[in-house]
């Protein structure tokens, strides 16, 4: 086993603080009721629930009635996109998204497509931005939804959300925003934004994983996707995870206590890498809008090498990065991410994402950036693309 | 609050034992990688969630491989209706199940007739016995898929599963049950019993809440239902509830290692405890099957009184209980359970469930027992349906 953790993948997951997880354990152990029952015990594990249903609606500006617990991320933008499409099918069958979209938006779209719906992907500028112009210009009199990301998980570009909000409620359509990587990291407010519905995830936040919540304007439709009984105002059955639900708030409360410092904090870390690995580096560029991104994630794509090769080295030294989404790391296709913003195929290949978290100190991301210079020269000495790339060159 | 609390809404959910969280803990702050992540560090988790699979298909004679992780046993239950009824539609649209299925079947199933399939709702006895010769006679050409559950959640009682499976076999029809009360406190072999799907929640035998399991035999295709990220086979998105699956497959074992004493106890209580109330109360009769049972559950309908009012004189005395499933606590409707084992809607609406554990003792029940003759004296004195019946009897 290696020695000390150098933990720089906080937008597949993040560390759970202890203090969080012990709110967590007494609702496993002593308050393990059913929040569904009729008995004291239960209607007291009701309240809790409702009390943290109320914090994570207070922290959007929306009302408690349109939070809906969910099991994660992915089931919040599978049941945006599918349970408004069912919905609405018969006012149209067109929405709209981007080509930058997590999976989960993607998959279900080519669902909704294999369906009878008609699915249009808004291009993103070289920086990952979504084309505003487009949008409008690709609104129909059958559009329903438009879904796009709050934030990128990979690049980390936060959209022009309030913009895209503004287009949806002039043209009357709904508009959903996929916000897992930004909620908690960046302030959001669902009515100065005109979002009628955001999906979260309550592991990239601190909060456990396995839960995660949609909220959905309180006059918007939405079909199930999971029926049953009665939970979550009839509209997702399966009992509450309650010790989800209790922990997923509270990081949410934290997070949001700390958010200024935290941004502020991971903004200086950030920029600072980024300027020491760009100068220090040679053929390497930033992916992603260097201004309009979160304050934690960098990307990075390095000329002659393979992403993978890289984190196999850093690993070496305990260092957690990834080329991209954990979601797809069994896939051997480039991102569609970095090809949006017009990566070539190889350079794709080459890319690292380091996503920081309040805890990582400047020690560290020097040791890390040391440590990346020596592998991407090792893997570069390595390279046949890059020793050819030399001889033309001199 | 009250004092002593006396816990027999075991089949809502389960008190967590310390043990069994504590080695959830250290996944949430430690170990708390994403196990698709490529570094040492989450394949450590890789390998735990992997032996947690391993562990859970062993207790059902199923392959590693066949046992895919969900948020819960309504989502098991969406997922296999809806799931093979996407997959081999284009063989048949016609689905056979019972009248006594836990809503997210029967809701799953609704939703399937409004998108074309067929669905004949097999009906039970007075013991609540599917009744197998009707299940023969209806299978037709275009029947695809069986579900029926394997111990039904309100009255406890055990269908004949192996029979079933024999059934749907020879007729080559995919079977699914719903063992979301039965996994864990039965042995349950999906070979002998030729079971292709199988849903688990993992709240209802020690688990935590948020997390549930389906099996699925490996011949059997089925389709996505959360569709994004590659995890589960590719088959289920979203990032592995990990520290919720290293505590349900943890629950699982101790239930499995102690599955043949548990349910030798709790049948010598249950029927001690049916005995008496049987005996000492009048116009009562137990519900559900007699020896095809859960070795927990106890179903006893009151004449002359309504049992939302008794669960709260109970609840007065500390005492847990329900009138039927706590999914649906929020309906008025009389149990569609109990009328379809013939229960007229007013004896129907005057049920009182309660659920055992192994933790529950004699003294208990006795206590239990007492404050239950008590309070259905104090509603029968108050009802006017028992005064007419009195009167007219004299």
């Amino acid at each position: 086993m290696l020695g000390k953790v150098i933990y720089l993948d906080n937008a597949s997951t993040t560390r759970m603080q202890d203090d969080v997880v012990n709110k967590m354990i007494n609702f496993y152990t002593e308050d393990f009721y059913n929040p569904s029952s009729i008995y004291s015990s239960s209607q007291r594990i009701r309240t809790k629930v409702e009390e943290c249903r109320a914090l994570i609606a207070t922290t959007l500006n929306a009302k408690n009635n349109e939070i809906f617990f969910t099991s994660c991320g992915s089931e919040s933008d599978n049941w945006a996109l599918k349970g408004i499409a069912l919905a609405y099918a018969s006012k149209g069958k067109h929405i709209i998204t981007s080509k930058i979209e997590h999976h989960a938006i993607l998959n279900s779209a080519k669902v909704l497509e294999k369906n009878g719906f008609d699915v249009t992907y808004l291009d993103v500028d070289e920086n990952g931005i979504v084309d505003i112009e487009a949008l409008e210009k690709n609104i129909r009199k059958d559009t329903i939804l438009v879904s796009i990301m709050y934030a990128n998980n990979e690049i980390g570009v936060i959209e022009p959300i309030s913009q895209i909000g503004s287009i949806c409620k002039k043209h009357n359509i709904i508009f959903h925003t996929d916000a897992v990587q930004a909620y908690a990291h960046v302030n959001i407010d669902v009515n100065k934004e005109n979002i009628d519905l955001l999906s979260v995830s309550g592991h990239k936040f601190g909060g456990p994983k396995g839960i995660g919540f949609l909220y959905k304007r309180s006059n918007i439709n939405i079909t199930s996707v999971i029926e049953g009984g009665s939970q979550e105002m009839n509209k997702r059955a399966g009992t509450e995870n309650v010790a989800g639900i209790i922990g997923m708030s509270e990081a949410a409360k934290k997070a949001f206590e700390n958010i200024d410092n935290t941004t502020k904090y991971e903004k200086e870390l950030r920029d600072y890498s980024i300027n020491r690995i760009l100068t220090e580096i040679p053929y390497c560029r930033l992916n992603g809008d260097k201004y309009s991104r979160l304050s934690n994630n960098i990307n990075i794509s390095f000329n002659f090498i393979e992403g993978e090769s890289l984190l196999l080295l850093l690993n070496k030294y305990g260092i957690c990065a990834s080329t991209g989404s954990a979601c797809t790391s069994n896939s051997l296709e480039p991102s569609h991410v970095l090809l949006a913003i017009g990566l070539p195929h190889e350079i794709a290949h080459g890319s690292l994402r380091l996503t920081l978290s309040s805890q990582t100190t400047k020690e560290e991301m020097d040791f890390v950036i040391d440590k990346l210079k020596d592998s991407v020269n090792i893997l570069r000495q390595m390279s046949p693309l890059y020793e050819d790339f030399i001889k033309n060159n001199k």
